[in-house]
């Protein structure tokens, strides 16, 4: 909400009340908590994030690979969350939350939060669990990383655009840490032998 | 710290003071302060996890890729973190853990840290960023699993061996969730055909 992050960086995070919020929002303070319940919450509350991931994931064309799924998903945040006109906002916050250790954990687990929607949103389309489960950080790190690009004000281009980038660049990332002869697996993994070379 | 969760489980984290706890483990409540800053940072005060697995990839074998220094890292934690004696003192703390909001919070960004603190490790070793990021991940992502498989009570098996069958797994999971036509790429990370799939 645009008013609480004037305020909090007016006054500083721990200086604003939630009065000070809901009058410079022009809501009653009983609406105000209809909402949110409490100040900290404006910066995390709502589940939008996690709603367009799980829908876009769930929107997917039934032969996409897990990947194909998650870049479904980040196409789904560049149209309705991340707009352009919502660059500035989602800046001020991120410096809000970067000043406070205390937000830096609710961060943390809002971020937990949207690995287990995409986990959970890829298992609904019958992907195996731990597929699911790997498919899920890489989209979660993808998410990360291009958003971490886009806020960057000297940076123009559309969210959608820089998350392709990424997730192209984490797949290409992630192939490259795995050995070659990895890869072939379907049904059970084969026990790696570039692991196994490390136990004896 | 045993005689913490002792307490937290007796009469409650809420209800269990400093005083408490440096009373019961037989301190003063200076030489509390000395360690902890406060209750909370005794379920997570220290760096030892993060200091392993910094130490475990740095010592891993120059030729080990990512992953394979991430199994390194992955051995030390069992060898000098997970070991047998403390597998009822890690599930207790995560029970404690598990029943707080503010407490899953700070874990969860723990869990960053760590996750950061594998990233830099590889970056030491030359690997390139979005790679370790990438590699830091799965890592993350097998020890979290490898934890939760490990202290299940009426698993036997040492954190070590439970480990590296998970990365094992995480390995051929992250392979399955890549189309098998990227992953040759060494240098530049090639726009990957799926992905441009969708795009149109």
């Amino acid at each position: 909400m645009v008013a609480a992050l004037d305020l909090f960086a007016q006054r500083g995070y721990e200086n604003t009340t939630v009065i000070d919020i809901a009058e410079r929002a022009g809501l009653t303070k009983s609406t105000f908590f209809r909402y949110f319940p409490d100040k900290r919450e404006v910066l995390f509350g709502g589940d939008t994030m996690t709603d367009l991931l799980a829908t876009g994931i769930a929107a997917a064309p039934v032969t996409a690979t897990p990947l194909e799924a998650v870049a479904h998903a980040l196409d789904a945040v560049g149209r309705d969350a991340f707009t352009p006109a919502r660059r500035a906002f989602t800046a001020r916050r991120q410096a809000v939350i970067a000043a406070h250790a205390e937000l830096q954990e609710r961060e943390a687990l809002k971020g937990l939060g949207l690995t287990a929607a995409l986990a959970d949103a890829l298992r609904r389309r019958g992907v195996a669990d731990l597929t699911s489960r790997v498919a899920a950080e890489l989209g979660a790190l993808t998410l990360k990383i291009a958003y971490e690009r886009w806020s960057d004000t000297t940076n123009t281009d559309e969210f959608t655009d820089v998350a392709r980038r990424t997730l192209s660049e984490v797949h290409a990332a992630s192939a490259s840490s795995l050995p070659a002869d990895v890869g072939s697996g379907e049904g059970r993994p084969a026990p790696s032998p570039v692991l196994g070379r490390l136990r004896g």
